[in-house]
């Protein structure tokens, strides 16, 4: 019993500063988006597209989650948009308190649209708060059209999903069909992507739909 | 230091149920292989080509370890070996007191190489002994070759690491050298493997490494 109330505290605590995220997110009008993937699924090759199709019409920053390293945000910052790295030491997913001094650090009032980029992994990311406002799960070609069935959580507790490296399609046995098919019975109301990042088929439907929701009053 | 103390118990208790373990596979002369990789990198499609490729030279078994589902469980059992399936209701890897009951229901005497494919995940899984004698990472061409750099701690952790789908070179921009120095800096000691899953290129080679360990007095 002692450990699950530990576990339980640890959550709540999350959640109490999550809220604060949220709270000092709104107050700046930015809209924060909490990307997760399994790695290699392209995060940040998704966010580099993300920003270049947004250029002149939505500030966007960003913070980079990785257990160690920090060449994404080495990548994303030639771009020359604001941006943070956040080491885990090892963690298996960013969390609410972790936030916290890149969120101080960050020009909040001058980023319309803050690309969270989560450590890649499909399990531990799933359902923690950071304060972001949307959720979004990125699954590439290449792992297979049976992830959603696997990794049900995260499918469960995302807005959006985008299927990545279509591209890769001809070459690949994955079923989009029945992929979307098993998103829709896990969670009917997340809208689903299909891009690719490499040539950018795809890119102005997703970068579209995140313009939006920055501008909707 | 509550939260610290929990965690060094919690790790230590692992330790003792997976030297157990390994005094039960070491009984029953079972060399255990614990198969780590993200999602989609192609672990069970490894492990039918494995089982394929010792048909008739060693006896194999397997442990499907998922958050949820069996379908993984289902495509090994059609090879006609025994396997178990550990379902960690949402935990984002196998622990050693999971694997008990899995090893009590296996007829160990009977396998000479028993094959774990651990949940799909690059952070949690490493350095958490199951009591198995082989540690194992697969990397697929499609996550790129920057994954040691991003994920060290299981690359440091292992005995060999396996790049899956080299059949997908010819379209993506991974560079097998950059890959393999980066496994070296890491992990001076680990074998590496080349194999397409899909083709059967690599292969034989990587089954005839676990064919001999399994010989070996």
């Amino acid at each position: 019993m002692a450990k699950v109330k530990v576990v339980e505290q640890v959550l709540k605590a999350n959640d109490q500063i999550a809220a604060q995220n949220r709270a000092l997110l709104d107050d700046r009008n930015t809209l924060a988006v909490n990307v997760m993937a399994s790695p290699g699924a392209g995060k940040t090759s998704l966010l580099m597209r993300t920003i270049e199709a947004l250029r002149g019409r939505v500030r966007v920053g960003a913070i980079e989650g990785d257990t160690a390293s920090q060449v994404d945000a080495d990548r994303v910052a030639t771009t020359g948009v604001p941006v943070i790295q956040i080491n885990t030491g090892g963690g298996c997913r960013l969390d609410a308190n972790m936030m916290r001094p890149a969120l101080e650090q960050l020009p909040l009032e001058e980023i319309d649209l803050l690309l969270i980029e989560n450590v890649g992994n499909l399990v531990c990311p799933a359902g923690l708060a950071l304060g972001e406002h949307v959720g979004v799960v990125v699954a590439s070609v290449p792992e297979g059209d049976d992830k959603p069935y696997k990794y049900p959580a995260i499918f469960v507790a995302v807005d959006a999903v985008v299927i990545n490296k279509t591209d890769l399609l001809p070459y690949l046995d994955f079923d989009v069909a029945a992929f979307r098919q098993l998103v829709a019975g896990l969670n009917p109301k997340a809208r689903i992507f299909q891009v690719s990042c490499k040539t950018g088929e795809g890119i102005d439907e997703w970068a579209g739909w995140l313009a939006e929701m920055c501008t909707r009053p």
